[in-house]
């Protein structure tokens, strides 16, 4: 049983590619897990992947997941979006997954991952790579972690105006 | 305690004015707690007015609902929405508000609520009016309901392809 | 031979079924023949019906014309369109054609029609009907011109901030 | 005394830095001059820097220019935009303007410049970068170009489907 979402919590973007090896899916739920045990939502595109591994993780630790789609039917949602957005908007919803976040994640994908990740330094949202996730990309204000759990200490650190989170669950 | 929302459930657009009289609020706070009643999901844009009263009525009965706002703020929507969605894309969220839904229901308000309803026909999405929502406007395919009671039934009624909701929340 | 647009020319979205029967579409003609002497540039939907052929009064008489389409290959503009514009954003695009205007003319079409009507009175700018366009519909602020020619007159000294047009292009 | 725009036309989107040093508004005035020589329009955001110095060399060598503008003012557009299209979109804009586009030059910018480049791969639109447009970042696809006039040479040679133009403007 998932707790409720809280206009209060933060809520952070996980982006990555729709379709994803092992070790980025593996880091991808960990990075669900860790947004939820601080009590923070999670919103992505809503498909496979990275996506979905993160949802995965969020939804198994009792967080609250958003799905913005592409498409217009609101069951292309993977199975672990608690609440799906569709859009109709194709790869445009990219920006607003985007705009819907405080800071964002970004494990490995292609140039999607890539336009996410720039649209977000762009509207000065904090980002934080996991497994190279921009490869050889290199942008001012983009932090690279270590870890899976890491990235997610990191980005609620740099939620500009918020202290970072003390314990579990409000 | 409100429930989960569910990609599962079907999801209700309600539009109307950002500020309304006491007889439109009512209206909207019924037409909110009988789509949770009926297990349906709110969307609206989040402000308040329509939106808020809308959004009252559902969470009180239990309902899920959503906010997708003009502004990046999501501390902007009204204290009743769940999961607030900011998008910065000013009015032009209000096509996202009828995207994201299976049907809408309007209540009265402006060119804004209109611009809303006449989207929703244009996507093909069943629209039930409430206390003659769209004044001296008629559009082929808009029903007109008696009572907010009646516009929640109608409008799971006219949804494609699913069977109007049995009983309560799932 | 057409002109050239200027970012000083006034620039009118004229809007209307994509089918019409020949008395719509003869005042579409006559609309967009009056814009181009008026100086004002033309944007529509880039379709056909209505969209077409006030390109095709525009350009015939030395107009500037734009289409901001809802796919994704400006081929499928009309052949009257100078500019076009491929959005892929479907009928999204409805909300791009009435903001990148000073004002509207709405010529009769179904709920399309409508949604940018409206829109363009919710961004604030003036909107004039030919051949009751928009039905049993009103809106404050949205004026009715008995003809063709008197709707180009109308919405030109509708602009707030800017005088009409003293004589022929610039 | 500009050209006219033609849907038949190639378009190119230039993108890069809204303010730059000479060297890099130098090129981006040769990239706008060798695309009008080539019969291509281009498009672009819309303001200045790069996109101002590209539509100056295009406009003086008698080609067409498009800018998708940020705000809701036409009169933000640089001087040399042919036809501008007011968004009120902000940097969502950037979406647009390689939407519109049948390919991209990419020259020295920042996040917005990426974001841009990222997008349009992710549209699968070819990409040419001139001057290291995107520092250390690589994406499969991206072709760099040793200098503004091979730039152009590159980007009409890989978009799909269409010859290179054989000569001067049509």
């Amino acid at each position: 049983m998932s707790r409720q979402p809280s206009p209060a919590a933060r809520c952070i973007a996980v982006i990555g590619g729709s379709s994803a090896p092992p070790e980025v899916t593996r880091a991808a739920e960990t990075v669900g897990r860790e947004l939820a045990r601080a009590g923070a939502d999670l919103v992505c595109g809503g498909l496979g992947g990275v996506m979905e591994a993160a949802c995965r993780g969020a939804r198994e630790a009792g967080g609250f997941t958003i799905g913005i789609l592409p498409g217009e039917d609101r069951r292309e949602a993977n199975p672990w979006v608690a609440c799906a957005i569709p859009t109709g908007l194709g790869h445009f919803r990219n920006f607003l997954v985007v705009r819907a976040a405080d800071g964002v994640i970004a494990l490995p994908g292609a140039s999607g991952t890539l336009s996410e990740a720039a649209m977000a330094r762009t509207l000065g949202k904090p980002v934080v790579t996991v497994l190279q996730a921009t490869g050889e990309w290199t942008v001012p204000g983009v932090l690279a972690a270590g870890s899976a759990v890491e990235a997610v200490r990191l980005i609620l650190e740099a939620i500009p105006g918020r202290p970072p989170h003390a314990g579990g669950p409000p």
